[in-house]
């Protein structure tokens, strides 16, 4: 197929590089250039602007960082109107609901066609070709991106029909992850401050859950190997800030993802906005005396 | 073996029959006696009381409900006494770690073993031999209980030397357990009152943390099926206070297990006192008008 | 003065009265006109859109809901335009940190002047001239503002010379207020259920606090007396949400305002969106199963 | 009358003295006897033990720090036997409901009376004679009370018939003070951090409080005037448990109050338990990066 794919980040880099490997014809657009050298050498052509990236496509793939970003490389430039009638937009980018709601609305409009596609896993499972992804969209548009879609991951959960669906549940996965961390942080903090060896607690741990995602962030939270991020403390304040924000426009409290919040500030008032987001643990350490 | 076993609840009795199975010679106790019954068809002594039990033992295991039982048992019976010098008080329950320092004092100054041997595990994992023990206390000591341990449970993890830290690992646990329920709840609330199918949310879910307590739980959460309580709320409310008294002591913040206990206190005021402690979900769904 | 006035609400219309009473020359808009008939008997003069209303005043006043609305009357219409350069914008809106910054970048670009000027009171105190003021913004601007605000309040404080200050104040007053609210609520309720009497509680309450807010809000509560709404509790809601996105963007971690955030929503998804932000008391209550 | 006074403490001493200076005979016990000194100038007889103090009394008054001191001097002294049938324990300690209600009945069961008569003020007020007594008992032994009562405070509200019920109110009392406390914190420090002045905030908060209590706080927290303490921290802590365990009994949920108590606790592992109870302010400022 010929992709545009907008965004070379720690992920969208991993991603394009598995659509090129896959076979597909892309066109790559990135707001720092340099970050599009590793897929320029891999057979994608570097294009100057999003409107530029995107003309001729079938599909064009945004993952970026924030609701900011997509808004700039989509409808506040040119591409929005470079992308061709009968086209799709699939957004992997872990974006707010409304933001996904006007974007469903903005293509159909115009004739286009809007998937939304986020995605569960780090840079290595990006890499692994082992990425989650969750699917939603008009079950026609959905089925046309679905090679992409496999190319990418290792699963695609197809969530609903309505495309912010997809974006929902990427959201509330990501507030359950934190809530996790979060937890193993306070656990942490008393198993620490009592004496008993970490270790032996990370065994137990890891025997009863019995799950990599306790396995991974329990070693990387016990080794404070908290940099290079592999996903950014302001990014997971970002997304605690999208499951509020959801939860607000349906009335739901969240008091975990309240306090949540409030220990990602506490991270960010002492320095640690580009740690990876398991650094929230050592918030909980803190303020315990550790 | 010849052990004392004190207390035949729904984690008790398959302990115990276990033990039966394993060749040991069981004594029993239970202060509401039918409940003696399949254990005396499965060939245990039934004692008349405590001190009764334990006399002539190796071992007395106790497995009651909280504190209070426990110290009713035996500091506040003649079975204190009626232990023999040197024989060990392995114990089981989940109690506080206040409580396990005065045991482990108290056995001490008599001639007495004590070794803490908490479990994780609901009653069909008991009944399946696949609880997870969490033991402490004096190496030699330990030893000796060993081959009851390895009767009842699918692994042993050796915490330390002080009885006390298999208590706050355990009580450590199941303040993870129940945070992870309760950020189920709010997640589940968000869900659902979004339109989005549960079903397919436990799919993305059980994909991304793969893990069979996300699993069980979930299910059992997805199906409202709170009853019979495989583990009940108070008992629930009770390890979360456990977990506060601890963090207390030691001076650590908890503030996920704060929000858990305010939650449980809310699901008692809503008459849910014996549904399992996985209907602190419910609470989550009722604050969202669902 | 020649005065333009916008925003004729349970606030602006008592506020508005003042100023005619004072002697100002005012012309009034609001989006519902039926709303300006009361100004319109007053003496002021009725336009029919903000840039008709500004069109030759010395000085716009906007009391309005929310950053939205101030927005569309200001920046989105052609106000912006029809004010003459040299007058002056005297912002009495509870509106974000963030807007009251834009406005004061907007306006000094084209020569106008910016002054916030937030207000605390309820509707009564507005009518009854006691209204207190929060000024900030370069002085020479305030002073010249200073007559109206003396014209509608008891006293007038200068926060600071950035206009921005003063909503901040405002912003964190209204999250005292609130969170004074939850916890009034929450006291409430343990009083309750306890079977002691409320009255004697306020009593006590009224005795050690000595306070008029405490005096007005614990008997609106003891009564229930949540309609008419002096203070909707959507706008509670906003303001609280005002506080926690400032503090995002300063770094600041505010538990309370979370939980009162919460608390919020609980009650907007059970029905209470119109009642008075006092209401948030009946969630304590609700939760408590009273 | 003929009165025992037990406890010399911050609060007991001039309690005490009070009480002599209005005529009555006071017998005096204190744990560190040189606390004693000032009363023995002014005419109390200083006794040896509890048991000592309370023999011959017509009432004997309580004046401890916690639960433990109270159950030391009287439950587990031979002061329970010493004291006259028909005279009255009335205790001014700050304690449990439940101590309370065992008090209630203890002392009911051998014919001797009993009262609660927690006080409201600090160790000033205390010297000044401004207490503000909240009383709970059979109102004839409140009535025989009464002039103790009057000799301490400027007034005494009566709470009921159950003594416990003035311990709730007392509790619920110093809850709304240490929200209050948290709430001051969390404000100052967006203030703070966002650079306004601290001295217009508190212009501003006492403008509209217009409360003694917001006024005398506001500016211990803004001088940072914790030592020495007027209430330690510790006792802030001990309250909100109190308050906490009152709320677990009667299953309300109380939020703000385990908010407060993580915050005590993160102080506690910060080295500030003697403190005056106010230094909770510091948290939040410490956890917004001030």
């Amino acid at each position: 197929m010929k992709v545009a794919f907008i965004g070379a980040g720690n992920m969208g880099t991993p991603m394009a590089l598995n659509l090129i490997r896959a076979g597909h014809d892309l066109a790559v657009y990135n707001r720092t250039r340099e970050r599009l050298e590793p897929l320029g050498q891999a057979g994608a052509r570097i294009a100057n602007a999003p409107d530029d990236a995107v003309r001729g496509a079938e599909v064009v793939i945004t993952m970026l960082a924030n609701d900011h970003a997509v808004r700039e490389a989509i409808l506040e430039s040119n591409a929005i109107d470079a992308l061709a009638r009968g086209a799709i937009h699939m957004s992997a980018s872990t974006i707010s609901v409304a933001l996904s709601k006007e974007l469903a609305e903005v293509h159909a409009a115009i004739g286009q066609g809007y998937v939304a596609s986020p995605v569960l896993g780090r840079p290595d499972s990006a890499g692994a070709q082992k990425l989650w992804v969750m699917a939603a969209g008009p079950p026609d548009q959905v089925n046309r991106c679905r090679p992409l879609m496999d190319a990418m991951g290792r699963a695609v959960t197809v969530v609903g029909e309505e495309a912010w669906h997809a974006n929902l549940a990427k959201i509330a996965m990501n507030f359950m992850l934190a809530a996790m961390l979060e937890t193993m942080g306070e656990a942490f903090a008393l198993v620490r401050k009592s004496g008993i060896g970490l270790d032996v607690f990370l065994e137990i741990m890891n025997g009863l859950f019995n799950s990599p995602v306790y396995t991974n962030y329990g070693k990387i939270v016990a080794d404070s190997r908290f940099e290079p991020a592999g996903f950014r403390l302001t990014l997971g304040l970002k997304d605690i800030g999208l499951a509020l924000e959801a939860a607000q426009d349906f009335a739901v409290p969240l008091p975990v993802a309240s306090l949540v919040r409030d220990h990602y500030l506490d991270a960010m008032a002492h320095g640690r906005a580009d740690a990876d987001w398991s650094a929230i643990t050592e918030v909980s350490a803190k303020n315990a005396g550790l």
